[in-house]
């Protein structure tokens, strides 16, 4: 199967693009610039496709974000939410309809490449507080990318039953160089260990019984504090 | 009703902006540079929109364009093809999912000032070689879109039962400029009059029963020997 994979750089994704390679398919990613305030993502991701000698594109949507409204991913005026599964602030986290704006390009690129599929790390465990998350969103998009050229492309998400550590669990049977993804928000030299990102890596780890290799900053809350505070911050 | 439009500056879509803003809907305007190898669908598009007083955007895809393949719209290299229904010659200029794209970045604007939808001039006499003018794709998208977000905005298709005739009579009625509008797949100084949109434009308006106010060049085929040639061109 020949493949495009959205490809963040972070977790997920280098889950699906090591699986993919190794169960023998022709791959290529994706990755966007859509102005995040940091590119430490989009660093990571250019390291791993080096490593696996991939045809690795950054698409620059950063000259339109403007138009996308305001969020903490793009906006430094906006303060990045701490903690986990705190919905309110969460919410600030959500770039509209950037989902659909990935794997609108995706598609675009599957279709001239004639690729069989998209593939897309979208997992059981991603908020709802994240609409354009849900499996009927990705259904729908499915049909339409199915529908938007003669030569059918569909979109392949194979871990859309698999919680976050099921996908710790499948990257450390592929051997997956998780200190090379980058999952924080904060655009750091090390992961914060605190942020609702952070804490999920973290509890994902934790779950699947795999060693957590990834370097945390010096005033990250300890996992046996995480633990015993059921991954809200200690502080809150 | 709050509207994005997805504007070409093309007819059909000048039209449904007159439509929604003479029937007291709030409107903005959308258009995408996804590296046109001209610029006079823009200038025609700002123009219009500077006339009606409305926010106009252009979001600038060009650097993208490199992932979605060749097509004379966008690469130079591709000659422009001439005669009306000319499947093999009209698939040039098919760009790789570019309904899509354009939909994404509306609804993104749409989800971020809280609008009710996407209006898009999709209509019955899109050619079936465009895969991603046929109403199932846009079906699909309108369920993507309205799920994209908690806050439901849907894809708004008034046009799709009208033939471009339709289209052009609807027009006269709301007072388009037609002039004011392009439609030629070449960036000449004045519409080619000999391209496949300049001979589904002069045929809408010959069927409509409205009077093409376009200048055509000076070698275009005259409209006596269209008709009497069945909308082909004479020399083929």
């Amino acid at each position: 199967m020949k493949a495009i994979v959205v490809y963040s750089g972070g977790l997920d994704s280098t889950v699906l693009l090591y699986d993919l390679v190794q169960t023998g398919h022709t791959v290529r990613a994706l990755s966007v610039n859509y102005g995040q305030r940091h590119s430490k993502e989009l660093t990571c991701a250019a390291k791993v496709c080096a490593g696996l000698g991939l045809d690795h594109r950054v698409a620059d949507l950063s000259a339109v974000t403007g138009l996308l409204g305001h969020s903490s991913l793009t906006d430094p005026a906006v303060a990045v939410p701490e903690g986990h599964y705190a919905e309110d602030s969460m919410k600030q986290t959500v770039v509209p309809n950037r989902n659909m704006l990935l794997l609108s390009l995706a598609a675009a690129w599957a279709i001239s490449e004639k690729a069989d599929c998209v593939a897309y790390a979208a997992h059981a465990g991603d908020h709802t507080i994240y609409p354009d998350c849900r499996e009927e969103f990705t259904d729908a998009l499915d049909r339409a990318i199915r529908l938007a050229d003669w030569h059918e492309v569909f979109l392949h998400r194979p871990y859309v039953q698999m919680t976050k550590a099921d996908i710790v669990a499948r990257g450390a049977e592929l051997g997956v160089p998780f200190a090379d993804t980058w999952s924080c928000y904060q655009g750091g030299e090390k992961h914060c260990g605190r942020c609702g990102t952070c804490i999920e890596r973290r509890e994902a780890f934790h779950l699947a019984g795999v060693e957590d290799p990834t370097p945390y900053a010096a005033d990250a809350p300890s996992l046996a504090d995480l633990i015993a505070h059921d991954w809200r911050l200690p502080s809150c």
